[in-house]
């Protein structure tokens, strides 16, 4: 299947739209939600635990799996869909984020970063072209560019450099994948919470023209409203024809507003993280299941949810299971938080 | 469905027999060897994994339950099978051996054993009385009476001791639970490593006419032919018609050794724990996920079997999720452990 992507309708009151997004491996509704495979695995979920709460794309990341266990074996293996045996599709950040948020050191410069391993303290270097290597050893459907991402404030100077360095990075690889049938390549817009950046970033990615965005550097420690705020400029910018992925977000009012500004793609780690510390979703909010007034709660943990953990266990056993350290309770919790995401964005596509 | 024991085919070269047992939530073939589920989960696994591995019965650990997450929650629940959503038959043992072997403090008298808690050091007393009260508000379809269990080596006057009284409590509860329709109890022969002690305890419990026995007190570091020699004792003893559980064993060589000698139910942590150790079992032994020679192997980690871990997934993949931590790897390995020992009990059934 080649890579399209088609909108199928527009709210009249805001920038939301839906649409469907056509890879090598499968047509993705949108706005979509992608959970996080980190290292290969959606934390405690199976390929069938996937299908069976709707995923239609997870996304996977470079730094994790370039230390672990490398993008060469897994090139041996036949790709990363094969390696880990999910057959939809894949889409893969850049390591920028990572060696960001991560790595003890990290040094950029123009031609890439370097950034010591969390793992065991190795240095490696990251360069564009170096990037693109590794996810297309993973055949990724979804490829992003090297970019510099920078903290919650940033001095604008460097927020500027920044974005010039994304942008240069992300010519750099543009033309290497043209013409390529089973990859596409995103190109990822910087600008800290500067809008005059934002505004600028959006420009030269766009004028690069890629089949689609990715929104970088946002929720990471910014107020909610500057997010928006940003994420507007942004869109206003990008051409609408082409898919943007707001990266890294985030809780369900987040993504809910960043729908109606025009976002398509989410990912985040809330839902499954949430879930192994023994929280769980539902429209009431955040709830923890470790309460003592739950001890004898014979009732489902959200009884509007159709997922396993809600068709066939109590909250009063899944609290059990969590205070006895039991894995079936990490499990049982992100199966819920899945699906309440999935849930989420099938009410937010239906309700456009 | 009320409990029976049909014995459908006999060994000519052994005392091996394959039957059905029948009881009030389904019928088990045996020989057969049931899953541990410790905490009311047998650990890593869902329900509807357990069904798809073939599980026709499992077992709770009667202590574990009491002290987590209590057994008046459980009766509250709607019993066991409800509060862990599992419709199949549920074996409880008598909290003996866990007494025996983990409380930090235990005290047998007559009357029964106090024992301090492992998770809190609390103090409690299980009586005759209290063990199978704790078990009819689990509901469980077989109960075990409370018994002694003695260390390897154990002097011969301590074992005497702990076999009179394992038989004076058994009388005890006996008379107790005799137009039960929805349990049945099991006596539990005792004895060390005394051939005359086995044969007195199968004796005094045989005369107590129980519907089934349990030979506890094996497999605690007596070598395997101490251990053949007694339940070849024991089931000399036991009436042909009745099914003999043979407790906490084992390695497949101890389960093929003692189906020969009259053995029809097992149960081990052995599957379950060497997974989350990243060890799986296979016709060539005990081999580790963990080794270096695996990291870019391709193959299913037991070509031979039909697991959903074996027909989807790669050793290099197992191995390297295993090595990132990753949960999914526990359950993948759990998965096949189990499998491979309901395979086993299929495999011995058929060959008899």
């Amino acid at each position: 299947m080649e890579f399209k992507f088609e909108i199928l309708k527009k709210s009249k009151t805001s920038k939301a739209r839906a649409g469907k997004l056509y890879t090598p491996h499968g047509v993705i509704n949108t706005p979509a939600f992608m959970p996080v495979g980190t290292l290969g695995t959606v934390k405690t979920m199976s390929p069938r635990d996937l299908n069976e709460i709707g995923a239609e794309i997870i996304l996977g990341n470079t730094y994790h799996l370039f230390l672990r266990p490398g993008h060469e074996l897994i090139r041996e293996a036949g790709g990363l869909h094969k390696f880990i045996n999910w057959d939809k599709p894949i889409l893969t950040d850049s390591g920028g984020f990572q060696v960001f948020s991560l790595s003890d050191m990290r040094k950029v410069t123009d031609e890439g970063v370097e950034f010591t391993s969390h793992i065991d303290g190795k240095k490696h270097f990251f360069t564009p072209q170096k990037v693109l290597e590794i996810q297309l050893a993973f055949g990724s459907d979804i490829m992003m560019p090297l970019d510099e991402c920078v903290a919650y404030p940033c001095a604008k100077k460097e927020a500027e450099t920044a974005v010039k360095r994304t942008s240069n990075w992300a010519e750099q690889v543009r033309s290497l994948v043209s013409g390529l049938q089973s990859s596409v390549l995103f190109g990822i817009v910087q600008g800290g919470t500067y809008k005059d950046l934002r505004k600028r970033s959006a420009e030269e990615l766009a004028a690069l023209d890629f089949p689609g965005y990715a929104i970088g550097g946002l929720s990471v420690g910014e107020p909610q409203a500057a997010m928006f705020e940003m994420l507007d400029i942004v869109t206003d910018v990008l051409p609408d024809s082409a898919p943007r992925h707001l990266m890294g977000v985030g809780f369900p009012s987040d993504i809910i507003g960043a729908v109606k500004l025009g976002a398509d793609l989410f990912d985040c780690v809330i839902p499954t993280r949430l879930a192994r510390h023994g929280t769980y979703l539902s429209d009431e909010g955040k709830i923890s299941i470790r309460q003592a007034r739950l001890e004898k709660d014979f009732s489902p943990i959200d009884p509007t949810c159709d997922c396993y953990a809600c068709k066939n266990f109590t909250r009063a056993y899944i609290r059990h299971l969590f205070w006895a350290r039991e894995i079936l309770a990490l499990h049982l919790l992100t199966i819920h938080n899945l699906r309440y995401y999935m849930r989420l964005m099938e009410r937010i596509r239906q309700e456009l």
